[in-house]
């Protein structure tokens, strides 16, 4: 038995998020159709990362499963993006140690949110980017940003139905905002992150900008612990599930396939 | 009555093309549908610049057509966009002398074919830009470029069924191939474009890319006046009309709404 770990991209636009469901299309159902094809008809389960909400896109995410199946190793990437639909892409593919776990083992994970700023929405990028055409102060943002970086309970900017058990805190790595042209783009890093957490996040930010709220509340809000205290849930379609890394163990034990 | 001048977008993606027809979603359609709506169930119909094939994306489709409806100037965009479907959008609106012409006064048009060359496919542009990963030689085709432009006589690029009557005799003012990152973008300019000219041209050029041709087999194909002796039709999805230009005229009558 092989340990297999799988770095995927897919478009959102088109599944009822990650996690298997008994209504709807998602990206899970699709990865382990193709994969039980390529196993003669035997199920396979994989595990991922975390799951992504319908809508949310990813450039990075990762999985793994178990597999008895002997492909040679340079086809086997070719083999399953041939099995999967155009909206699901296999980026990478390694063997790994048995103890590697996709989910228990992510050290960070990094989440890109994208806003079109222009007054016309540019259709190309509807379903890829929020279109929030707007006046930003960006340095009152890049504040707020700079505060919400650090150890902190992240109550206020967690869904009230998350259902999330345990403690709410969390780490920020980094948080920073880049605009190019008509484009914002809000970058997350953290060690993770809760159930629509950087979409509050965001959306809580985008109020900032536009002078509703001011950068120092994000103190506030943050020792509040009451969601309704954040701004708004921006949409899923202009987020992005960038990068997910695991401890140094699995870097070395890792095998190029 | 008046005549009404509107510049568009749309994404080709789910549209069976510009021209109204039986069967399948088309752009033409829809926005006939949307003014009619506006005119209290009153049929409009529009006339573009050119038909746009089914996949085939705009930045700039020109269409005009004349109305009794007085809207406040300042409304007429935001209304028709709200009619419209999320995949069409209107950019610019303007009244227009009766004798403009959104077809029969074309100057210039300008399309844009976007290649993606990375190895494994961005699936956020699967329908925005055609994937070609194999090494190009842009200098090759950049001569084949400058070969293309000037008067000729392009029967050879044209498509052998396209029904296209009177002569096949265009002017290039301009094509050339800009590269950056992982993208090649085609910008043609010209009087005007037979019926999938451009998808020949990039079919041809991405053969001379990759050394199956060369860039002076441009000179032999244009004078055999066979289509058999070009190269493949780029795939449409690729295709984007750019922009129309129209007589200076209408340029200086046009009065903003």
């Amino acid at each position: 038995m092989q340990r297999i770990k799988c770095v995927i991209s897919y478009d959102g636009s088109e599944f009822s998020g990650y996690q298997v469901q008994p209504n709807g299309r998602t990206v899970q159902e699709e990865i382990e159709k193709a994969l039980q094809k390529m196993s003669k008809g035997n199920p396979i389960r994989i595990t991922a990362s975390g799951r992504t909400d319908a809508g949310v896109h990813a450039k990075g995410q990762v999985f793994h499963y178990d597999t008895e199946l002997e492909i040679p190793e340079d086809r086997w990437k070719k083999a399953i993006n041939t099995l999967l639909p155009p909206d699901i892409r296999v980026l990478e593919i390694e063997k790994v140690s048995s103890s590697f776990h996709a989910r228990f083992d992510v050290r960070e994970k990094t989440y890109k949110y994208f806003v079109d700023v222009q007054e016309d929405i540019d259709i190309f990028k509807r379903k890829y980017a929020y279109h929030y055409p707007y006046p930003l102060d960006l340095d009152e943002m890049s504040k707020a940003c700079e505060l919400l970086q650090g150890e902190h309970d992240f109550t206020a900017f967690c869904a009230a139905n998350s259902g999330v058990k345990g403690d709410k805190i969390r780490t920020i790595y980094q948080a920073h905002i880049k605009c190019t042209g008509n484009q914002i783009v809000f970058t997350f890093t953290g060690s993770g992150f809760l159930y629509n957490m950087v979409r509050i996040l965001v959306g809580t930010l985008l109020e900032i900008g536009v002078g509703k709220r001011r950068a120092s509340d994000i103190l506030s809000i943050i020792e509040s612990k009451d969601r309704n205290n954040a701004g708004k849930t921006a949409p899923a379609h202009g987020l992005y599930l960038w990068k997910v890394r695991y401890e140094e163990k699995n870097e070395k034990q890792r095998v190029r396939v």
